[in-house]
């Protein structure tokens, strides 16, 4: 072979090399420690799922989905998210369990991505989903467990911001009411284009007040008084619902001892379309992009024939590598050198080091060409050797 | 959604559900630190390569791959194996390390099936290569790894048989000749069908004495004097080396003490192209497939244009998992059951036991159906209502 492509790999795609892989791996055994003493239970999906069922009910849109062909003919997607893969085994393999089920997962997700040196294709996630459970205590419980997560994961300084997709629908039925224009406001605020949210505010037929209005919830960002200045803005069953439960949930939070990691942001929207009630996002100090999200989706499970009221979060892995403190244990190993003659006792030395816990390397001495650049990648280097030492 | 697929999943795909997920997570452990203490260092590829560069230099046929096109139009592929992609990095990233190198990696590898109830189309290995290393030493080194993992991941009983694939391929050289006879005996033998194996010799147009010759390594396996034997079967100056590197290493075996779970077969065929010398498979008792393999592949490096030596091996953690012995812990948790007003004092009570190693689930009451259904998931529940108990 001799190619262009010889050492590429496919856009967005990585290696973790020992040192990442050994800082994702403490931090995946932090994660998975305490999200197990929560009592949730891990699963596994595969990679590959139909396009037809996990695929089109997923969250991401369908230009970043890696599709193909099996051999039967039906296209097959690389999971694009965990949730629906989880929605698919809850509502199958779990049919006979009482809710509400507490199930974990720490896997792969894949995006196909257009340009290179942009975002990775494919990430690690872990997460956890809490299905059956309608109540605010629900919602309390998934946050708690995702900022004990981030703390567990070494994540020292970082801000989760709450909000809830029912508080912006009813305002925006009250005041915009067409459903087009309402969607529009929403997918500017998704993508935090705040200027091009004023803009078509600004381009809309409702009074001055109205606009005012639209404007000012982009001021309520951690807002002490959020919640009655929220409240002034709409008279809206749905709107006024939502700010309960999120006054609920604050009240949670507190009593929780969380309340200065979590912050209210009722211009908040995590994602289109999938979250009902809701929903939050961590971000970690000096980081712009989203270390993990979460919330109430009501609407998935009843896509596979069992309704039922959900609330979960995800972590991004490589995000969460990037700012983590946690420091993974990679000790230098020793070296025995050997020459033949003496191999079995070189062996019988590891084997006693390796039992007292050491990393130990056993190593033929005539295999090297420089010793010295052996030795530096050691602790320790034991001379099993004839003595005829070269390099 | 209502459909036909709406629960299923793609030929060969599987879920792991909670208990063979914790078992899995066990090994995985177990092997990982086995693995560490021999001096390896794990790292991580992406699940998609090139087609051209990584699938085409796979040991994997063609039909089994599952390629998919970019949004630029380049051929991908899901890893069928581990060992290209490992060669890649330490051909690249590697450049400037000195070998030899230790590398340990964990990952899932695809493999297109074409029947229903077949075999995984996805499945998780755990393995090692060891590069940059020709000696009898370091075959030593890999196969008394693969053996010390599978001990340490629970597996009682097993057996590891070991060939060189340079005696066959001199033997088949000396008698046979021409490479597409030599080619489709070693085919029979990789596909252990033993009956078309005489077949195919008695077909040959060469000596009585030369097909009783070839039939011979059939009857060689483990047998204890398969240096002589084997030796009066071939002159051949690549089927006698081959013999003493087996003899060698079969010595160091014997030094380490592991010369109950390892029997030569002269026989052995491991891969179809691939391996180059010494090469070994591992079956659990009573288990027809192969839980690992591996063996030296000293032609691959050079495909990346950094031609060296290397052998290594991958252990199947599917199938490690059905045999295995070791015990997972999944203890059962606690349950605080708790109404909204006492909700504070039971998040408490939750957060004290964990800090003691606990699994505990804090449910609010009213988001139960049947309490008594809960209480059968726990080891025990702990009281915050206000005493109004439904169910």
């Amino acid at each position: 072979m001799a190619s262009l492509f010889m050492f590429e790999k496919p856009l967005g795609m990585r290696d973790s090399l020992p040192s990442l892989y050994e800082k994702k791996r403490t931090i995946r055994e932090s994660l998975a420690t305490t999200i197990r003493s929560w009592g949730y239970r891990y699963l596994q999906t595969p990679t590959l799922e139909y396009y037809e069922t996990v695929g089109a009910e997923s969250a991401i849109s369908d230009p970043q989905l890696f599709k193909l062909l099996d051999q039967q003919g039906h296209t097959l997607v690389l999971r694009p998210d965990m949730t629906a893969p989880i929605a698919r085994i809850a509502a199958s393999r779990f049919q006979q369990t009482q809710y509400p089920l507490r199930l974990a997962y720490d896997g792969n997700v894949f995006r196909a991505q257009e340009r290179e040196g942009g975002k990775p294709a494919e990430f690690e996630q872990v997460g956890i989903e809490l299905i059956g459970d309608g109540s605010v205590s629900a919602d309390a419980e998934v946050l708690s467990l995702m900022v004990e997560s981030l703390h567990q994961a070494g994540v020292k300084e970082f801000t989760v911001a709450v909000g809830h997709v029912g508080f912006l629908n009813g305002l925006f039925e009250e005041i915009v009411g067409k459903r087009h224009a309402a969607g529009k406001l929403l997918q500017l605020l998704y993508e935090k284009n705040f200027v091009g949210y004023k803009e078509a505010v600004d381009a809309l037929s409702c009074s001055v007040e109205d606009k005012e209005k639209l404007t000012r919830i982009l001021t309520l960002r951690s807002a002490e008084d959020w919640f009655s200045a929220a409240a002034a803005l709409s008279t809206n069953g749905k709107a006024i619902n939502a700010l309960r439960e999120l006054q609920t949930l604050m009240q949670y939070v507190k009593d929780d001892g969380l309340d200065a990691y979590v912050k209210v942001d009722v211009s908040l929207v995590s994602h289109m379309s999938y979250y009902t009630g809701i929903l939050f996002e961590g971000y970690a100090r000096d980081i712009g992009s989203v270390l993990c999200n979460g919330g109430r989706y009501n609407d998935l499970m009843g896509k596979f024939e069992r309704d039922t009221q959900a609330t979960g979060f995800g972590i991004r892995l490589d995000r969460l590598a990037a700012v983590s403190e946690l420091v993974s244990n990679e000790p230098l190993p020793i070296i025995i050198l050997f020459s033949p003659s003496q191999r079995k006792e070189a062996i019988q030395k590891a084997r006693a080091l390796r039992n007292e816990g050491k990393h130990v390397i056993v190593q033929e001495q005539s295999s090297l060409e420089n010793i010295d650049d052996i030795a530096d990648q050691a602790c320790e280097v034991l001379d099993y050797t004839d003595g005829k030492k070269e390099g």
